[in-house]
């Protein structure tokens, strides 16, 4: 007893139920799980990774887009040599050095029209979403509505900021507005305080989905009446496939969203670049923007100018079109795309009793299938079968997606499409 | 009336009272307060700014240091062309790429030896605070003790992760360990959970003080008996001038010290890396480190490998010795020191009733005056005679340092430190 007791201390400095609650949620967990499966098993085929193409990677770039972004301090803003040196190496703007160019960018290429000031550079996507959440969570009655299934990342900083998320039905088309308007008004019978609803509107993690226009347009009408906010998560928009249609924010004559960029699947993710457009005005007269810097500065006091420097200087380089920049990644996605979507109609005829969405573009494809889909299964197809997906239950903590699962285009190449997928009909054949 | 309302609604989108805590709690205020007044006087000599000497920075240098690091995975990671332009551009490890390499640059500059498994490579070391802050906030009973005056990053911090703050006294030599009991045992009396006691054993930001050798080694007995995780930040720990003391974590025997490190001070705050060293062990078997990394998964996800690569290139073309490579850094704020001090010993005879704090080096000067020092005084200072310095009233939001104010010298030069201590020595002749 004593001898165990002796041990027992000797290996624990801290106890696991003395942290923080979110290192325990399942939702933590199942991230965690699912990026050791995919170490555990490195030869199996991936349709797990959400990661873009590395085809048209190169290391040269990063030094010509530091020089063109140096080059362009000195020669367009008229810096001095010291001031560009410092603007590049020191610390700096909480709210980052390139808004000016992401402005120009989000013009050009969304039909976003927003004052720069209105725009925070974060590290990550991710960023934005906790610096947005940890500002929304004020009460224990606050709440986020968000579209279900949804994106673990928001599911991870909603778990940080301490705020509860409230799901959404999707209802096949990216949002069921019905259901939005039911579960609004059930949060608020429950004395709780809906402080927005976040959703990806273009080729949905993981769905796919995305809104038709006259969706998006209802969907604002609806955020007016109800007076809420929206968080516009926009990652996959280029490539929708198709024509692309209007982001909310876009569309947004009210302030009524908050746009979340990122530089990872059109530039480099590397970078670790993104960005948040919150131009609502606050009470006091500050830009939300400016409440968001204030957290920044003490999350991360401010994104690295040396990373920023090289998104700007891509961003210069193609005259602020990322979307023309990306016509080879478009093609690429776009072959993918048929390669699963063809593979899946070779290998499951019609009444085999599985079946698929067939979005017109974006990184995924969900399959449905007549038995559960879950982590044992998972686990099963990596060791039996060499091959990879994700079970939709770990977007759903509230329950569902238990007999589908979601296949991820951006990492396959015409040499593994086909073997992958023999795997996994293999797999679905053994349950059938 | 109805004008008024509609005028109200049309310019607010948001209500402050509705948003997180933090952004009206006084601390945030106060760092809004010093950046705005700095901004308004961009003509005034400044002892504010605790931004690292510019006299060194060089932009070929982050062209140089990306390519040792790139060359450095070719060559001796034995990393094909594509893994190493992988590892550079693509997504990466949450816990980062170059772990091993501050490992080896604590063995050799600070004499610590930890795993590199233990080392979480963060943006910045303030993105390294809200981690762990994060992580031991798990309660409401949850409290952090912290030495006061207290750097107003942790301060921040700790309201993101809504952590109270208990401050102990730091008795002029880092810390005063009468009080430390006195208040573990009061905070305990009260039902409170000291979690962990945050402090800068070297060249404390913002008194100067470095904790005596006698005093670090009676810290960690303390710290052993009373079962407290200490947080030991050492961004100074080079400048300190004569030798070098040991740090806490390297006189650690008991993974008492959870280590946080930057490389603003000591490389290119540009690069924005910090880190933290927890090699504590979780009583489900997992290391604290990688606890911290599920955190950092879910706020910035992980942190850009162009920016760890610019450190990286940095730490191999030095041996990984950054002591070494900051000879020149370390004799600059040697001289300024010698600068302000010998400045106000010039201007403040004995008996003047203005007195100050005589570090053997690093980044700070605290100067007492007999009269109090509040922000309108600094506003004054900087409209009438053009000098900016720091309220000690700042750091302590518990209350003193009422007449106290802080001198940064890492930014001062010889030119501007004589008029510049002139200007303050006119600003306290009046007040005398």
């Amino acid at each position: 007893m004593t001898v165990q007791t002796l041990t027992q201390h000797d290996l624990t400095d801290l106890r696991l139920v003395e942290l923080h609650g979110s290192l325990t949620d399942p939702a933590m967990s199942s991230m965690n799980l699912l990026n050791e499966i995919s170490m555990r098993y490195p030869a199996a085929i991936s349709f797990a990774a959400g990661r873009p193409a590395e085809d048209f990677f190169d290391v040269a770039d990063v030094h010509e887009y530091l020089d063109i972004f140096y080059d362009h301090l000195r020669a367009e803003r008229g810096l001095t040599e010291r001031e560009a040196r410092r603007l590049l190496l020191q610390y700096g703007r909480t709210k980052g050095i390139i808004h000016d160019l992401i402005r120009e960018h989000l013009r050009v290429d969304e039909g976003i029209d927003v004052p720069a000031e209105s725009i925070v550079v974060t590290v990550g996507c991710q960023e934005a979403m906790f610096l947005v959440l940890r500002a929304l969570a004020a009460a224990p009655e606050d709440v986020l509505l968000a579209v279900s299934p949804t994106y673990v990342g928001l599911t991870g900083a909603a778990l940080l900021a301490g705020l509860p998320v409230w799901p959404v039905r999707d209802g096949g088309e990216g949002i069921d507005l019905a259901d939005l308007r039911a579960q609004i008004d059930r949060a608020r019978s429950c004395g709780l305080r809906p402080r927005a609803l976040y959703l990806v509107p273009d080729s949905a993690n993981p769905t796919g989905a995305s809104l038709p226009r006259w969706l998006r347009e209802e969907l604002l009408r609806l955020a007016s009446a109800e007076d809420l906010l929206l968080l516009e998560d926009n990652p996959y928009g280029f490539f929708g496939g198709g024509e692309p249609l209007p982001t909310l924010k876009a569309l947004d004559t009210e302030r009524r969203v908050v746009h979340l960029g990122s530089f990872a699947k059109t530039a480099l993710p590397g970078a670790r670049i993104g960005y948040v457009v919150a131009d609502q005005r606050v009470s006091d007269g500050s830009l939300f923007a400016d409440r968001l810097a204030m957290i920044k500065s003490m999350t991360t006091v401010n994104t690295s100018p040396i990373a920023q420097a090289v998104i700007g200087g891509a961003l210069l380089k193609h005259d602020y079109s990322l979307r023309a920049a990306n016509t080879r990644q478009i093609s690429l996605y776009q072959r993918n795309l048929r390669l699963v979507l063809d593979g899946l109609a070779e290998r499951f005829p019609p009444g085999s009793g599985v079946t698929w969405t067939t979005p017109p573009g974006g990184f995924f494809v969900v399959v449905t299938v007549p038995f559960p889909v879950d982590d044992e299964l998972l686990e099963y197809s990596a060791s039996r079968y060499e091959v990879i997906w994700t079970p939709m239950s770990h977007f759903c903590p509230d329950g569902g997606g238990e007999r589908r699962l979601r296949l991820s285009l951006s990492q396959i190449t015409p040499e593994t499409a086909g073997p992958g997928l023999d795997r996994l009909a293999a797999l679905i054949g053994e349950r059938l």
